[in-house]
């Protein structure tokens, strides 16, 4: 079964270039990845602040946020 | 021909989880990730920095540096 893996970002350059190249990179035989964009679907910026997001691009994976450079703040998005 | 992914740290506990969670997620069939140990290896602190490293853990992915989280800043390790 695959590892579900979600990146969060706000359509930002920074954004973009984490993308790109880093949740593009992740191995697609053992993750899945879903890609938010928290900018044009605020519904889900309480879901990313609960998985510990507390800025764009970042990816959650196996429950932990990791923050890919800095774009945005969340609370720029709320 | 694989891309060369460069990840950088000092083995702090950011840095574990970000090398076993995001570097070990690459696709091996697409990158060849190199290891390096900064605090361990500070003749290659200069080119970590060279490649825009500011902090670990990073990756230095198609010449640009991605920092996951924040472990340490690059001026400790020099």
């Amino acid at each position: 079964m695959k590892t579900k893996a979600i990146f969060y970002h706000a359509g930002c350059p920074v954004c973009v270039a984490a993308e790109q190249n880093v949740a593009n990179a992740l191995d697609p035989s053992r993750f899945e990845v879903e890609h938010v964009h928290l900018g044009q679907n605020k519904a889900r910026v309480a879901e990313a602040e609960k998985a510990g997001v507390k800025s764009v691009p970042a990816l959650v994976l196996g429950g932990q946020a990791y923050h890919i450079n800095f774009g945005a703040g969340i609370e720029a998005l709320r």
